[in-house]
């Protein structure tokens, strides 16, 4: 017997055919003799429609009323949950996070403080299945709290650890972790297992199967990830510590995927005067307002004579980023301010990575003979990534995942 | 300065548009220098649609789990207010049923135990507005709990009860209460006061602007209530008891209105044997259904003969009905069961019908006159009703309307 966690994202509970056949999945495991809890998302679209209504609401909405709204969306699929469960046999009940409760602080997007299983605990001891709401959570004044958009891979992790449980299964309409995106390479392949660090370097650099905050709490409790196709039958991607890849035994790739991100903008700061703190003067009032800075590159000047700087942050960010930039223009020095969102940030990941020389050279190489020109260049202890002009994305991802000896063999 | 529930139906919250409508309104009420707790229904047709899919999950649902689902209509126009409000600057918080808390006992159809204001005491005197979900509450256990259908009416009455508040204000997509269904009878005329006893009688009989629970529970504490149009600034109709009609000094009809209520079926059971205690055993086993039999007519028969037994059941209860008789028929030894839907119930309410005999003589005369065959009939203190074939309800109507004095001076 074993403890899980099972979570199910919004397009597995839309609609109630949907519903379901996740009742049934849940009732599978049930039947195998585990003790389960279901954490699931709003169906799929109606966190949207909710948020919509509260812009039109009012522009500037109340964080707090916000959270009144948007959290339920989940408090209908769990009771719906909870129902058809019941309709199949399967003794269930739904706690919202009120009930147990799970605390947590701030509104929109809440950290989980801590979680009280005592509840479940029994519902276990009686043979009961738990349905709870992801995504939301109460605060210590007693308020609604929703943990931010994807946060219900968050409240499986936290409940998993919470509970003790032996693992926390992740259903979506996926039916793992590729090696890099089957669309744009219809020989990737899906990975049996990636470690958290892997993940966390996937996923950040656009790799979206799950919430990276969902992913680094795991990696903090060492809490084991599964990554399963809600509609389909197969074994999945375990996402766990590097011990388990050392454990497994199998032979593993030195780069275990590719990435690529879309949402990255560049902006380059022209005649930037060469004075000790001109570049400090520019990042430190952008991280007052939040704003993530990424890649950074600053063009080789003569001494005494100003050079350009580029970097990269979210393109949502961008308005914002611009708006800043022209306040501190005059007093930081620079002349022009240009931008760019016709780039992509490709990156390789791997933990392989660490023991191996030469990967980041390999991949310039390999990107310089298709001509393909680098904007920027960051590296990790498992990441390499460059910025490269938009229109090269595909054949970027293809030509690296073919280099870094991903491409599945294809069955005859 | 007086403190008043304001109470909004779901045609009042059915979208963005409506919602700031009610925000106007309230604010209106705020900016007069009151104490102002609104309760909210949910948007027109999501209850419907929630418990639609309750019904799709498992025909036999949980009670308790029905209410998590649909107690979130309520909880999405509460917080939309709230944001709506704040936009137009007035200071307001939502507060669902169990943050106040608002204690109910049983599930589906809850019935209100207290409501705790400590904490709308509080926000009253910071100067702030409450929204308050209606149809919701939290039982003893922590459980989501709903009131049944139309249940906001009971829920702003109670919250009224409970903040000792000067009135409640019903927001409708009515005017008032009228002295008859201005669809039937154009010169239909709206009423500014009705007791609470007249009101009961009314809305018992087929005139649905309040919950009759609601009602009720008002006239229990001689909680005034006021129906108001949502959409128009009309002066509505003011529900409270007698004393209020001395005070008001208006003469006052006798009759007040004349409602009629389609949902009545009539059953005859045939050839049923004159012994003692005939009529018990089959009113026995009803009552024990929670069948509501109202009008009861037993033919004459001679001594020893057996006779016909009618009476009316509310359409919704009528398969259920004769089922439980096809069980007691052999016992109770009737021949046959005779069963009709094209009736309908037409009623005469008043309380000054108490010091006037004679009015339901002058009911009788003015629809025989018609030749309207009546099939039973009722009476109480402030009542008279009449079940006739369903055919002439719009004739026996405007007939009645008119003989009692009810018609309204047209203006030219």
């Amino acid at each position: 017997m074993a403890r899980i966690v099972m979570k199910f994202g919004g397009t597995s509970m839309a609609g109630m055919e949907r519903i379901r056949h996740v009742a049934e999945r849940v009732k599978r495991e049930v039947e195998a003799g585990h003790e389960v809890a279901v954490v699931v998302s709003a169906m799929a679209g109606e966190t949207d429609r909710l948020v919509q209504m509260c812009r039109e609401a009012a522009p500037l909405y109340d964080p707090r009323e916000y959270d009144v709204v948007v959290a339920s969306g989940e408090q209908v699929t769990s009771g719906l949950l909870a129902i058809t469960l019941q309709g199949m046999g399967v003794k269930a009940r739904s706690y919202m996070g009120w009930q147990l409760p799970i605390r947590a602080s701030g509104h929109v997007s809440a950290l989980i403080e801590d979680i009280d299983v005592a509840v479940l605990d029994r519902a276990f001891a009686a043979g009961g299945v738990a349905v709870i709401p992801g995504f939301q959570g109460v605060t210590g004044e007693g308020a609604l709290a929703t943990l931010g958009r994807g946060g219900s891979d968050t409240s499986a992790v936290a409940l998993a650890i919470a509970m003790k449980a032996d693992r926390c299964d992740i259903y979506t309409d996926v039916d793992g972790v590729y090696t890099t995106d089957p669309r744009i390479v219809p020989r990737a392949a899906k990975l049996d297992l990636v470690t958290y660090e892997e993940m966390l370097e996937l996923a950040s650099v656009g790799a979206k199967v799950l919430q990276t905050r969902s992913v680094g709490l795991a990696m903090r409790f060492n809490m084991p990830l599964k990554v399963l196709s809600s509609f389909e039958d197969r074994p999945g991607t375990l996402i766990a510590g590097e011990e388990a890849v050392e454990e497994s035994n199998m032979e593993r790739n030195i780069i275990t995927g590719i990435a690529h991100d879309l949402n990255e903008a560049r902006i380059t700061l022209r005649g930037l005067p060469d004075r000790p703190g001109a570049v400090a003067a520019i990042f430190r009032p952008l991280a007052a307002a939040n704003i993530n800075v990424d890649m950074i590159v600053q063009s080789v000047a003569r001494a005494g004579e100003p050079s350009d700087l580029t970097f990269t942050v979210p393109t949502a960010s961008l308005p914002e980023t611009v708006a800043e930039l022209e306040t501190i223009k005059d007093a930081a020095g620079f002349t022009d301010i240009l931008t760019d969102t016709d780039v992509v940030k490709i990156s390789a990941v791997g933990v392989g990575m660490r023991s191996n020389a030469g990967i980041a050279a390999k991949m310039f190489d390999t990107l310089a003979e298709r001509g393909i020109n680098l904007l920027a260049i960051t590296t990790s202890e498992i990441k390499v990534s460059v910025l490269i002009p938009e229109a090269y994305t595909e054949l970027a991802v293809r030509v690296l995942h073919t280099a870094f000896g991903l491409d599945q063999e294809r069955v005859a």
